[in-house]
């Protein structure tokens, strides 16, 4: 039975680590009913990464009275681990001294991260704070580009020789004083400090003193240059199965590393961000100001109208049209919201097919073929499903035709449409995510109305 | 100048791994030459990853004789890294023998991971023809449920007991045969196998040997449930910045290892699902057959289909009034467009948000209220735009105030559906990606129409 002891206890252990409602809600009525020594007791329990997420539940008034009561003992770790808007009024609230002494806690490159996200005098406030040896390093990392290699590698690495031992290497390891605090491999280097080579450490510890590292280690390494994109980064390391990856500058000189769990949070954003701007959301505004919110997404909007105002001139022309054949008004939203659809469907895979590399110029022919043919086919489903059913409703036959022929076309046009607008966005350097569902909604939308007022008018009139 | 000209190296060696369109096109052209021995050369220099994209990037016919000419030069990790219909393929082509010699020399969790995409028949072919020491593994891996961390787990780990000294675990590490090929740290366990603790390697390697391992652990590692949906699995791994984390059956004890690079594909998938979903994409389909794509898209429009009718049905309502003011018809897709996008906007942030459990019951209140104002403020910027255009454009400042007024409702409904719609849909534990596409369309449809029809009809005629 002492294992099933052991395992509650771990379970146990498991959910205190998580932040449940009930958790938020204690201490929320704590700190409404200003029993400070409960809201400390409660906080100081919490994982770094749920004391952050504690501050982005509550509002903003209920985040400076914690803050206030709170303040020392905040994890560090926890800046890092906020959504922007909320660490952004978390660091306002600390002002440069407290914020100072945090970040001198935290890890070289959490530290960078943060103070990037202020202004620059708050940054130079901060800077002025701490002490030197901490503040070259992170005035450095503070140098590399933004959403670079740079920025996201750690600084502190092991690197030997290939002609030291194992048993060289074994006493660097164990006399050295400021070494990195996590390692999981050893880089090889050459006398000009270019990465040669890697071991990684299991392989180390498995050695014998007397071997060479040169004979034991996996030769030439992927690199990284230091001003690489990171989504490009990113898609190296899952492209590859890296585990971790010497970042070089531009004279090839390691002077980083990036690892595996480096990239987990651009690899989740990236496929996020598709999805947000395929939305017509610029960013992740779920703890932004109402006033930011609602700026963002208002340029989204007034593109839409831009388009939704097109689609109404289309009809305008067929007002003569509408007012004998009132029908046709009834029914032309059916044939726009089809293709739209049909062509979201098509948007969605082509856009993340061009953010994985999975779609490329070798097989763009065969994927605009596919989807033209997909297109058709259920382009020709839907058109005899609501020929019929226009024809059941209206008793008119013709009607019932001049839908479905203006169904066909507009599902044909989406899966091209859907395909092609990402596709030209991409070789034309932009991002195929930003515009290409305005675009094609307004492509959808008037193909739609035009085909089938246009075909009405023809064959109605 | 050796630096640079190391470098230099370096970059080309990059490039190299990587598949270029030119290297598609060449190989492409010496296939289709049949250049057998070219082929052969080109694909046998491909990472794994490249060679299974180059049969991602090809059509079914140069799959077929792709896979003919380069039999055994196919790196057997290629399968784990194909596209899922891709492989199907693939494998159908190598038959059970071929197929059992690859899996052979996968990893443990690559080997399930291609089995569990084959049929029953399939599967007991392939695992007749294998070894027992192979197979056994394999069977067990392949009986834990999907999704679940069971499959996610390497099954390979280096445990010791608490009382060992250092001098003893390197020795068993330097001694034992049959290790993990990688491994970054050593579990501590107790009598009942139950993980009481973790040393990282690097702490190891610079602990004296008569140290005790039970002395520098780090205490009560953070475990995993054996049938631990892998979503959630994935959510611990980002939210806590765990390395690696023992996996445990249900008395408790450790029989597996999840890496941070094993959930690096879950993170992806499941943003990128999200996406899919909410564009009505049941899967990523790009390399999935014209017909399964076309049925599997078909579902979700036919929906689509029975949403626009309804909404047709509501303007069918006001047929009459329409007849008399046809500027009705022509501006009514306007409320009904700037609603459905809004929507969609609330939509993407809330169900991400739900995903990443960023929204829960905790904040939900203050983000539905959030999602209001925001509504409300647009849609009477957007009512103040849409009513002065429809003024200068129609003449009449009723028909202006009539849209103006449907669009401050229809963008406030928008936002408050947006939000409402996904907390809904998972609260009764349904996926909140999944549908609230159409049930949110089908609102702001039916609420643009009835508010801008209805107005219209009550002030106009």
């Amino acid at each position: 039975m002492s294992s099933q002891d052991e395992i509650d206890t771990d379970e146990e252990m498991g959910e205190a680590r998580g932040l449940t409602p009930e958790m938020v809600r204690t201490i929320r009525i704590a700190l409404d009913e200003v029993r400070n020594d409960d809201v400390v007791a409660a906080f100081s329990e919490l994982h770094a990464a749920d004391q952050a997420d504690l501050f982005e539940l509550f509002d903003k008034e209920r985040r400076q009275s914690l803050l206030l009561i709170v303040g020392p003992t905040l994890n560090p770790d926890a800046l890092a681990e906020m959504d922007e808007p909320v660490r952004d009024a978390v660091v306002e609230m600390l002002g440069p001294e407290k914020l100072a002494e945090a970040i001198t806690e935290l890890d070289e490159d959490d530290a960078v991260y943060v103070l990037d996200a202020l202004s620059e005098d708050q940054q130079k406030a901060v800077l002025e704070t701490v002490a030197d040896d901490i503040r070259l390093p992170l005035e450095e990392g503070l140098s590399f580009a933004e959403d670079t290699a740079g920025r996201l590698m750690q600084r502190d690495f092991v690197a030997v020789p290939a002609y030291w031992s194992m048993g060289q290497v074994i006493d660097h390891l164990r006399l050295t004083e400021n070494l990195p605090d996590e390692f999981y491999g050893i880089y090889v280097i050459d006398p000009s400090f270019v990465p040669i080579g890697w071991v990684p450490l299991h392989r180390a510890m498995r050695t014998k003193r007397p071997v060479q590292i040169g004979e034991i280690m996996d030769h030439d390494p992927m690199v990284f240059p230091v001003g690489m994109d990171v989504e490009d980064v990113a898609y190296q390391v899952r492209q590859y199965d890296l585990f971790s990856a010497p970042v070089v500058d531009d004279s090839g000189r390691m002077i980083g590393v990036i690892m595996v769990d480096d990239v987990l949070d651009i690899v989740e954003e990236e496929a996020e961000e598709d999805l947000f701007q395929i939305s017509g959301v610029k960013e992740d505004d779920l703890n932004q100001s109402i006033v930011r919110t609602t700026k963002s997404r208002f340029t989204w909007l007034a593109l839409n109208l831009l388009t939704a105002i097109l689609a109404s001139v289309v009809i305008g022309l067929f007002d003569a049209t509408i007012e004998q054949v009132v029908a046709l008004a009834v029914l032309m939203p059916i044939v726009a919201s089809m293709g739209g659809n049909a062509g979201t469907q098509t948007l969605a895979i082509a856009v993340r097919a061009l953010g994985t590399k999975d779609l490329t110029s070798s097989n763009a022919m065969r994927q605009i073929g596919k989807e033209l043919v997909v297109g058709t086919i259920n382009g020709v489903a839907f058109a005899i499903l609501i020929g019929i059913a226009t024809y059941l409703w209206f008793s008119d036959p013709v009607l019932g035709g001049v839908i479905a022929a203006a169904m066909v076309l507009n599902m044909m046009i989406a899966g091209l449409a859907g395909i092609l607008i990402p596709i030209g966005l991409d070789r034309a350097g932009a991002d195929p995510a930003i515009s290409s569902a305005v675009f094609l909604t307004t492509v959808t939308d008037i193909v739609g109305f035009f085909a089938f007022l246009g075909l009405g008018a023809w064959l109605l009139l």
